[in-house]
């Protein structure tokens, strides 16, 4: 409510700089911290340094041939088209999901949005309860709800349950609650960002039944389903089908992050927030681009030129992802095996004291030390929510040139595993940038 | 916080539909006045009506062939760009912006978004204030302040002062208030939405005087700048520079309303809302889509080929309107000439007494009476925010075949005006649409 005060900038004009009138929520906020590493390395590089770009969780990969192709075929297409998403491509989704996941998804039963980013914004302006998200998480869930206003659970996981939330401490969680039936959003993402993995189907179904007990929404972010590298993503909408949202989209196993198409697919029994989401889409970005959505169709229906893409991206992230955390674990870093996507969430606590006789006492110092001394860029642990204290980070091992390593991959059948020397080959600065940070872990104080 | 109780569906199935949780300022929020009509209109026609779309308010001209090339061209981006937007796109606004508005614009002043819609809901988010908002005016600005729980101060113009606010109302309206300072955001839109009508260079400045007085900030929506008709356009920047935020995008003058991409101009004094809105947009859309920014690089550069587009364009729009307005007037409606856009707003006050006789006492019936005995769709006032019992109704004169009228215009030059042959052959369903409307109007009760 202040008054703007108008003073004198440097270069002697009159600027309303001392009081601006912002939304408490907002004011302070940071670009995100995915966005802020990219822009900080792009800066970086502009001055010359070296930089290793294991910061922004982008695929190395092109969009594949045939969705480029469609692309330019619906380039003039310039309608305003449905809120909810074209009619075929809602279909299209749809039978995605059910060919996929095996869930019985409906085509009015999707929204498409652009990128699921937007759609979560969405999801927790127009619902009226609680978040809980088990740590570490994506980097997005936690300051959506905090411009919103809604309160956010942070339920923390740990190294040795795979970073994965336990039926157990959601039980305990929910059972602590004085108001057990308070409208609540689960967030579940798997394989995850910033760990890689997977829920086992037994998990999975014991979350259900907690779900369904005690009556929450479960937002299922799969944004990497498909780039789980045995293909074998299994959805919790199988077991809690009535209150699972399965968010998905172009971004990552189309190579798409750019084009900014994200999908959800509700069950019938969540259609007002469906429907909801809609009046406020028609609000705000009112439809998603029109050749996008397009495009995203000829993605969504697939067939044998998306299959090999994605058979060949899953070996390669297979064969680096495992080269990665072998190194580093030699080097005394605490590393889960990655079951899918391009992500390894560090746990240095092993090298604490080394660390802490350098000066280093949290994932930020870490970070920002690694990145000054090697030129190496990951992401700190307090970015997924992480105790600041916890010395932990996020590597994408994505710095390589995906187009030329799938065509490299094509030259290789397919049942055969890739040799180290391909790694080595096409993916050759996340190598350097792992052995360099090992390298550094390993210096004197 | 209501526990949502399950109840059995129509099939049998449980379903949470009795109890929902939804955020009250988003309840009951139907989907966009202009977005439902299209959609409307599309199921009418699905059930073999024939319908003349004069609702909803997109550009009939297809996207200049330069412009689509170049989104072919570039249809395999795909990297995440920055959350502001392309640096080369910034510039080509900034420099749009200077060379056709003579305000002075700096690129790192411009913001890009996923449509001027998004971005104007942004802003409201952001900041921490009241909207002021002459009527009638675009379906979308207040329904954005109430999803948000803001608070909007309608002031209603008059067919008299052509539906412009003038001085004495904005200064009348700020002086009445017991907090002359409270921070506060003007819309004005001009050429207008549901109107045609620009502002005079006299009330502009005058205008000007009042808001730097108070210390407000202009929203300054002029997206249908570059359809003024004599190519005339004048920005409240010129006179209000350092409160005023330029809002444009490819959608009306480059008919490109389905690739959603809006802009921001603002002065280097509102920085801090630039950067608070980038912040809320990384947490949201993270970006525009990639070819489709690198595309509008290509339009707001301009160049002979798309001047050439919009004087074509600007002379069968003037054609038409000028061609309706007189053709409706002489039906009895009153209707201000337009100065620039596709709308004429319909005041059909003279013929209320014989509307009455036929049942019809407010804006919504007048639409629905006439969309059901005519098939013709038109807005009712009340979506402009005007008094329920204003009979009055936007006209969008959209309903030809954008890239077949300038094909024939491009045959005729431009130095002589159209014959009335020309939009009767080019814009048939137009005409058609309003000599109906004009039948339907002295239909005796």
């Amino acid at each position: 409510m202040a008054r703007p005060v108008r003073k004198k900038d440097d270069a002697g004009n009159e600027a309303m700089v001392k009081h601006v009138s912002l939304n408490l929520n907002v004011r302070g906020l940071p670009v995100s911290a995915t966005l802020g590493i990219n822009e900080r390395c792009a800066a970086l590089r502009h001055h010359g340094r070296r930089i290793y770009r294991l910061g922004l969780g982008q695929s190395p990969f092109p969009v594949p041939t045939p969705v480029v192709k469609a692309l330019k075929l619906y380039a003039s297409e310039k309608d305003y088209l449905p809120v909810k998403g074209l009619r075929a491509l809602r279909g299209a989704v749809a039978s995605f999901h059910r060919e996929k996941d095996q869930v019985d998804v409906k085509p009015e039963c999707v929204l498409v949005g652009p990128g699921s980013k937007e759609l979560m914004f969405l999801l927790q302006l127009v619902f009226y309860g609680d978040i809980i998200v088990p740590t570490p998480c994506w980097v997005s869930y936690t300051p959506q709800a905090r411009i919103l206003g809604r309160t956010v659970h942070l339920i923390h996981t740990t190294f040795e349950r795979r970073w994965r939330i336990t039926p157990d401490q959601l039980e305990d969680h929910l059972a602590g609650e004085r108001d057990a039936y308070k409208p609540r959003i689960l967030v579940l993402n798997y394989p995850g960002n910033p760990e890689g993995g997977e829920y086992a189907e037994g998990d999975l179904k014991r979350l259900a039944r907690i779900a369904a007990k005690y009556e929450l929404i479960v937002l299922s972010d799969e944004i990497y389903g498909q780039l789980n590298y045995d293909g074998a993503h299994v959805s919790m909408a199988r077991y809690y089908p009535e209150g699972t949202i399965i968010s998905s989209g172009l971004s990552k196993w189309c190579g798409a992050g750019g084009w900014r198409l994200g999908t959800f697919a509700f069950p019938k029994e969540l259609g007002w927030l469906l429907e909801s989401m809609a009046s406020v889409a028609s609000e705000t970005y009112t439809s998603v681009c029109a050749p996008i959505q397009y495009a995203a169709v000829r993605a969504f229906r697939g067939g044998i030129a998306i299959e090999r893409y994605l058979w060949h991206a899953r070996r390669i992230l297979r064969t680096l992802g495992d080269w990665c955390r072998e190194r580093l674990t030699r080097a005394g870093v605490r590393i889960q095996q990655p079951q899918g996507g391009f992500y390894l969430f560090l746990d240095f606590s092993p090298l604490a004291d080394s660390l802490a006789a350098r000066g280093i006492r949290t994932s930020d110092a870490l970070c920002e030390r690694l990145l000054e001394d090697t030129g190496v860029a990951i992401l700190p642990g307090r970015a997924f929510e992480r105790p600041p204290q916890e010395l932990s980070a996020r590597l994408a091992f994505v710095d390589f040139d995906g187009c030329r390593a799938l065509a490299a991959s094509e030259t290789i059948p397919l049942d055969a595993p890739l040799p180290e020397r391909f790694i080595q080959e096409q993916c050759a600065d996340v190598i350097r940038a792992v052995d360099k940070l090992s390298e550094w872990l390993g210096t004197r104080p």
